[in-house]
């Protein structure tokens, strides 16, 4: 596997385009589309909170066949908690995708971003579809990575290259950050093609598997968006053997590489979160099952405590304690083994002499590592946070 | 019932004292004793954290009996993952208050709160239970109060007074700040003394129903300290008719009595919170069961999001449905409705055209109020909550 450049166009069959519709009143780009020449396998995780935004209802049906050619997306408007009309106005938006491209409405997915609470400007949308679709092209990746920011520093794309059963197999990707690390507009969007030959089933699984290893570890406020969304289209022009058991060794590979990307963009999401000046991995081994080392993280990574102490560069391990204790995961304080980086601060139920100047130095980079051990299984976990500053609450509290 | 002067020591046969013993560097009070002339019955609930305070263990051991005369309390140590030596400290310390007031060592409580990790400095706390002991006194209740505070701005107490079967009882109590709000130490203390004569199972009753409609729904970071802790003593002294059972209306007086003073405390708690600018209430009613009412109030509360909105007096009702629609309660987003104080946002899955000025006010009190009716039951519940401000994280990233 290497990586190319491409972004989310880098795959055969893709072209993507990105303007200012003029939904966001600063006149930044807003609106968004990627599409395949040919009808494409897809499949996409959504957020499970309750007040999921409307076009995630259309997405769901739409997705129903398995199929998509066309994604269509606007930054600056959530489309959710509007009522009945939201899910109108994701399909009237859809339909005008439908007729620019002469394909089936059934065919183009919508994901939104933005503000809640507010009607998604149609006639805009309308408008500008006809303009994005007419112009759309293989080298405007980029436009359409920026045209899906929210309040992101910079664009989120990645590309790679594989080989699977002989052929060459291009993936593309492009995301947008999420809660607590882009918290004002507090979704993550993530859009992949591929050109891989995959049957739906083996494609939902892989890409299953990407985001539980990486978008669903990362953050963490513990607030989930209503607009979480991750879509992959598949479209096959690769022609390689089709991928289809989930055993097979093609699987594995695609699956690698999927969550390869996955976890890249994670990661930069994670490193341009609002305000924050760290990157932290909290790794949890020693488990008796993952849900516990996941729990355990969390609760650790939610910890506004443990997350004011890594801004401030103090080896403050209580913080951890006190988090990792209250987890309702029923660890055993005798056992656990936990430290910053390679330096063990805690074990055997007793703090252990540690060098503070060393600790002090590994808390001064910008990446650390806490790595607890519970010497209770064979299970772990992870979640990638970020400290907790004063510019965070800055940005958060002031605010529009 | 009345409000009335004395605090710890308002019940009869009660004596207090406070005194600096040198765990402080700082060289502020620190050590501090409760003691009833006769044994009293007791009761107690402790934090559930795994990574519980050494002096808990001994508490719980000396709490079979259900009997206890005194509780000595240190403030500026945690006694708290140190090992083994952890619980031979607790007990030297409770020996050595056994010994200066003669009373079965047994009888004597301990609780702690400061630092995690450090051994407590045992001979410094005999030398000075020896000056504590020979100097208590009724009017000293003011210097215990003082004495276990960590980084509360004022201390907290109350007492109150009221009849029961034709006698008057009085209940008094002190209590430190806890979490997100007095975070460093992490410790939510509160020592209760009563000279009702009341059953043990009773006593044990009554605190937990008190405790479960004050402590238990404020702060909320999430982060449960290691040591929380809450005691009462009665000794029996008002010579009431003896309250025992559960159904009775003397159980009820009492209980109510019980109750306000612990929300009393837990609201002077959250007053005190580093760096809160806001008391805000979040209350949700019309749950199916009053846990996924309080799972919702407690989401919404730790979501950083919706803190930081407090902070700024943004009404961006947009964070609290991002934060209740993911606490993993199947609400109904047609039926929630919710607002701020007496001005609803939401309703029928649609926002509300509220007036953004009376919004604006209503975010500019000191006091704010957030209700939410799910519309699917008649359970209900609530959390207390302060906002998160730059100066909170100003006060835990550079703390020691």
């Amino acid at each position: 596997m290497k990586i190319i450049k491409g972004g989310i166009t880098a795959p055969q069959g893709f072209e993507a385009n990105g303007l200012a519709s003029g939904i966001k009143n600063s006149g930044k780009l807003d609106l968004a589309l990627v599409w395949s020449q040919v009808p494409a396998t897809a499949a996409a995780v959504f957020t499970t909170n309750r007040f999921a935004a409307h076009h995630i209802a259309l997405d769901k049906a739409n997705l129903k066949g398995n199929q998509a050619q066309a994604i269509l997306i606007n930054s600056g408007n959530a489309n959710c908690a509007v009522g009945k009309a939201g899910l109108d106005d994701a399909k009237n938006s859809t339909y005008a995708v439908g007729r620019g491209l002469k394909i089936a409405p059934r065919l183009v997915l919508m994901a939104s971003t933005g503000i809640i609470g507010k009607r998604l400007p149609v006639e805009k949308i309308k408008r500008a579809v006809g303009i994005l679709v007419k112009t759309k092209h293989k080298n405007k990746a980029g436009l359409a990575a920026r045209a899906i920011m929210t309040t992101d520093k910079k664009p989120k794309e990645i590309a790679v290259e594989l080989e699977i059963s002989g052929k060459k197999i291009k993936i593309g990707a492009m995301a947008k950050g999420a809660g607590m690390i882009a918290p004002n507009m507090a979704t993550m969007l993530c859009f992949i093609t591929t050109d891989a030959n995959i049957e739906a089933r083996a494609l939902k699984k892989s890409l299953g598997l990407a985001v539980e290893n990486s978008f669903n570890q990362i953050s963490v406020d513990g607030d989930m968006s209503t607009n979480d969304s991750v879509i992959i289209m598949a479209n096959g022009l690769a022609k390689n053997k089709k991928i289809q058991n989930l055993d097979s060794r093609n699987f594995f590979i695609f699956t690698e590489a999927l969550e390869y990307i996955c976890q890249y963009l994670a990661k930069q999401i994670v490193l341009d979160g609002e305000g924050a000046t760290k990157f932290i991995s909290i790794n949890v081994k020693g488990a008796k099952t993952k849900d516990q080392a996941q729990k355990i993280a969390r609760r650790i990574a939610n910890s506004p405590l443990f997350k004011t102490a890594m801004f401030g560069e103090d080896p403050n391990w209580g913080r951890i304690i006190a988090a990792a204790g209250s987890s309702g995961v029923n660890i055993n304080p005798q056992r656990v083994e936990f430290g910053f980086g390679g330096s063990v601060v805690f074990k055997n139920g007793c703090p252990v002499k540690a060098d503070y100047n060393r600790l002090k130095n590994i808390l001064a980079e910008r990446e650390i590592e806490v790595n607890l051990d519970l010497n209770q299984g064979r299970a772990e976990g992870f979640v990638w946070t970020t400290d907790l500053t004063e510019e965070y609450v800055k940005i958060n509290a002031h605010y529009e």
